[in-house]
């Protein structure tokens, strides 16, 4: 019997846990009706079609929902909790039609200055405090948009967020770098393609790739791996700099989370990389016993 | 009565000048078949359309071109000179069918570490040098790939290429900034927004713009000109600081050249806008007389 309903809607996607009364998982459910596809009105009949089914009749569950479903454009606006703050701010309740849903989504968290947002990692953050509260370091959460989050005392102090996976996107697919980005991969040169430090503006060093390619040519996969040498290598330099901390932890997908690992490593310092879905999972549950504490007191 | 013709063949455009034996430009033409849009046997036919009428009849005329025509898919591939050089390689002899050419194309720069290219510029960094033989300090010139040399002694030392034109373009009109950096333009609000220095990574300020507008909002023009600033801003403090120089000329489009200006400034550097066409054409003269005197010692 569901209990209550936990959501991760980020901008492609939406996946949905039901939780019995004992806090275990009972069924799940994905759909890629993503907050990016949808206007306000679309979202309420979008998640009863992915997650109608683990609904009970008669009476209303809750659903916990995490993401970009709370931005401007998304369901209902969640707004921003500034930092520094606990991860899992107050829920906003989102109005519904169907007499089985009472929904609520968590709001991101903000930063004044440097100006910064993030929605939805927020309560990966919240999850793996859940499992490690006396956490004290850096959390990165490696994607389109990374973010570095600096933790202490079960709050987030700072973050920043890099577009690198963007900027990489934008460079490789659509740049004139692409003809030897475009496609391709070797991991001992990214390795080893790595630097730590650059006096150059990242425009010359971009640049800079064009140039040996032209000069000295490139061997399979080696264009594409030092122009992601060259952005997350510049890009942890530039973090380890900015947020300091000498424990990293790295919550995404393993493969991507694996590169960051490498370029952390240059810098002497060790990771450890934990399952992005489960963090999820994890925070959104907190965010629920946050939320029966705060009502019940 | 034109003496010989000069030429700069560009990706997108292509120049010429005719000169009498007097020196003095004595007519000119432009066309849009530019290096890009044109295979090797294409390059002759697209010559004589734009210059033909310029050539006496009865004769070969010498015709110098410097720029993208000398690439590896250009008319003939004219190679790269390293540096430290002078700025005017021995030109590269192009077949031809029509009796009345006598084509040479001028070879560019490379840098072997780190790596770099140029093809055209040193043509227009020659020009200077014709004028100001006894300059010594920095040649920035600005456009979607700008270049940095470094001059002295009559040769070019050291140079860089910052693709920030390249990147402004694809962030403003490809990237999740586009909405609010697509159009219009402010600049105080450019001015006011160099930074000379910043310790995050480009990808980070690159999302603070973002977050800046999601919290705050941007006036008219505002976003356009504080990601410009951005790129602008921390390309020129990393090439001051790689490439040292007390003096520095700006060759190029006066609007782009006044934007570095600004930027340059703000290290306390002044600055010297030239006339790009003035030392293209003043560039290619210069290395005519080399080949001249070359040809006779």
């Amino acid at each position: 019997m569901t209990d209550w309903i936990a959501a991760d809607w980020g901008t492609s996607r939406l996946r949905i846990w039901a939780i019995d009364a004992a806090g275990k998982v009972t069924g799940s459910a994905t759909s890629q009706e993503g907050m990016g596809s949808l206007t306000p009105d679309q979202f309420e009949p979008a998640f009863l079609r992915a997650a109608g089914h683990l609904l009970p009749e008669g009476r209303r569950t809750p659903v916990l929902i995490c993401g970009m479903a709370g931005a401007r454009t998304g369901w209902k606006e969640a707004g921003y909790v500034a930092v520094p703050a606990h991860p899992s701010g107050a829920p906003v309740q989102v109005p519904t039609v169907d007499p089985r849903l009472d929904v609520h989504i968590l709001p991101g968290l903000s930063q004044a200055e440097p100006p910064d947002v993030m929605r939805g990692e927020e309560t990966q953050i919240a999850g793996m405090l859940a499992a490690t509260p006396d956490f004290d370091g850096l959390v990165c959460l490696p994607g389109t948009h990374t973010k570095w989050a600096r933790v202490s005392e079960g709050r987030v102090t700072g973050f920043r967020t890099a577009m690198t996976g963007e900027l990489f996107a934008l460079v490789s697919g659509h740049s004139t770098l692409s003809s030897f980005t475009a496609e391709g991969w070797n991991e001992a040169v990214f390795d080893a393609a790595l630097t730590t430090t650059s006096d150059a503006p990242l425009a010359a060093d971009l640049f800079s790739l064009r140039a040996r390619g032209l000069l000295a040519g490139y061997a399979e996969g080696e264009g594409r791996a030092r122009l992601s040498a060259l952005l997350i290598g510049s890009e942890v330099s530039g973090m380890i700099g900015t947020l300091s901390g000498q424990r990293v932890a790295l919550l995404g997908d393993p493969a991507l989370c694996r590169l960051y690992e490498l370029a952390l490593a240059r810098h002497g310092l060790t990771t450890e990389t934990l399952d992005a879905e489960a963090v999820t999972l994890g925070g959104l549950i907190a965010a629920r016993d946050r939320m029966l504490q705060t009502s019940t007191t």
